[in-house]
């Protein structure tokens, strides 16, 4: 694991991009996968400028690694706000969207080794140790892209966000180990002692992020203040 | 993972020793780190009669991946036996050994990345659910590669043949997911309900073997005894 | 570049079948381009015995890098050859055969790049230093995959075989250099000195096959009549 | 090859900045070999800013990959330039320094094999074609690193520069072929007709760039005067 300390979101924001940025300037089809949420905003800001009706960035694919459905409504949360983030702005080919599904996600696997493999996830960090949709209590460590039905007895379970019996689709650990380049950002004090939790305690499926540990390539860009409470 | 079942011990050889045969015909320097023990006593066989005084494997350096000392004994259990199967018989040069001591395994995981990481690791498969030295009760996932101290409570320790105090040394999960292709090879019906368990089972510190199941390329080559069990 | 001399044409084809096993056997999708012709003739006779009808390689896609169609033939003489010697006796899947054509060739490189690049390619050497269709005259390094037109003018042309205006394709130096690692075999004492033409002389258009020189993971398997005039 | 063309001088740079931390920024040990002169001076100034006393990037290791020699200095041209713009303000670790010299340069490339390879390398564009060492009449596609007896008749010989006599060494085509990861940087219009000439007309030893066009993975970064003469 290499653990790169930037001052603040910003400098985490423009490490990130340059390492993606790296992959994506080779020439060759490169596989992407992005996150979602508010970790990533920034990186997006810089990485729009760049690849915005740019053709140098044509021979990249870009996959979600999990997705959430929303009732009547043709696309889930996670590649809807992809879409807003990065994709629409950065103008990329809908040939180069390669959506996970609740439909689709029995494929997910294959269809990654099929086109080659995933050159880069980037992925950030639950407050609650989770990362891609792998929660507490719902992630066995041998799990390929798999689909939970949540119950309603999960302990993240938020009733006025969630309803019992919802599916969702993630892709697991067995498929996050084998992404080339593993890109973990973390920002902020909040998430600092779940920083050093995952990084440099135990692995265990209670915190399902500490598997990340065993990743062979594994590059994590922090700001100071989420690694604050971690051993020097 | 890759599973290849062969129909007997013979078979699993052969096609263990193409396998390996595969990465040392490359131009470039190829590092192998492999297991002592009687599952790869015919791949040796057929290893030897090729690579025996023949210039054309003199790029590939090899690596033991756990040690035990012996009292008054220059060199440990592991790389004594490897010499004895392979090294010498096959006359690799001294050079192109690097065995891994109790003295140096700290540094075991620099002196890899350093040389530019392991092409290939051939392991077996313990009766117990242990690969390389990660035996029940004494590994964790977060290892690298690290020093156990038997206290002679292990559910493996045998008074006859163990001393409590003894101390031995092997690269930890950490440094085995880091090989490029490992290889897992075991024979025999006594091997096969361990073999459904750590393959097809939960992965759990209790059978450390289990967290194979994360390897990015693992190939697992079985007789059809070993794969008896196996949910096809 | 990694020369491997055996004994004869049998030793040759173990050897090689043994590299091609290498590739096949890991836990992915492998990419292989094969050489039609009877050179590999001995290669192929092993390589049935082992995936026919064999679960273990349905993670393999086959390419021809070559194609010279036939008057009313649906198929050319390279896939016919290749079905004949190798893709129908080892019972290979329909859709993990990717022939090359006349017609698609002008889409080979990039139907390539999507697949994630070929593994390995198996090539033979011409006795008028050609690989792969690339002939003295009509070559030139900076080609990707290209079509030529056969004017009778050409110092291979053979008027009782072929015929002024015909047109094959072939993948060019800049397709092979692009191949992860690359397998030249050539046996028998009749091209021992077009073998160190090209091995140890100059790189030149005159002699094609003198490019692969340039190749960043080349393997060579000679017999010892094919390797009788190189420089040691 | 993957050309991206950027408005000036400066985004020229700033690209070819973050491919370069793109790689170093992998949890491995990644040898660069990287060019003098005054094409990278941006890429140098922004990298300085960055790994300049930071702890993140001591698995980066430097090669220089040409040297011509001073009489009465300890260090040639080459290395004392790079040291100059980059590895002295970036305060790089002298254990982290691979020179290349007149003394070593035999046994340059296989130093780079038993480190693993060279990940990436950036290189110019001379305006007469040249890149590294690789000069016209001087430079076989078929070399190595190898080394240079200036005779004073080669079209690029300068009377008050050189001396006749004077030895050089440089990493040839083969040995450039071998780098994982090659970035041409050009800028200016006054080369915009040889980066024509090299990555668009016939690979020949007239021009020793335009072998590059056979590298397996090449990317081009220009500024809008370099690349106005370009086919598009």
């Amino acid at each position: 694991m290499k653990i790169i300390i930037e001052k603040d979101f910003e400098a985490m924001s423009e490490t990130t991009k340059n390492i993606l940025l790296g992959h994506m300037s080779q020439d060759k089809r490169v596989n992407l996968s992005i996150t979602a949420g508010n970790t990533p905003v920034g990186v997006y800001k810089r990485m729009v400028d760049i690849v915005k009706d740019s053709p140098d960035y044509a021979n990249v694919h870009y996959y979600n690694f999990d997705e959430i459905p929303v009732a009547d409504q043709a696309e889930g949360i996670t590649i809807t706000d992809l879409r807003k983030l990065y994709l629409t702005p950065a103008n990329i080919n809908e040939a180069n969207i390669h959506p996970l599904t609740v439909e689709n996600y029995a494929e997910q696997d294959k269809r990654l080794a099929m086109a080659g493999g995933l050159d880069a996830m980037l992925i950030g960090l639950g407050g609650d140790g989770h990362f891609c949709g792998n929660m507490p209590t719902t992630t066995s460590f041998e799990n390929l892209t798999y689909k939970i039905k949540v119950t309603g007895e999960e302990p993240w379970f938020v009733p006025d966000m969630m309803e019992a019996g919802l599916e969702f689709v993630t892709m697991g650990p067995v498929s996050v180990m084998r992404v080339k380049h593993l890109i973990l950002i973390v920002n902020g004090e909040k998430k600092a002692e779940m920083v050093k939790k995952v990084l440099q305690g135990p692995v265990t499926e209670e915190l399902p992020a500490s598997v990340l540990q065993l990743h062979p390539n594994l590059t994590v860009i922090l700001d100071e203040a989420a690694a604050s409470e971690l051993d020097k």
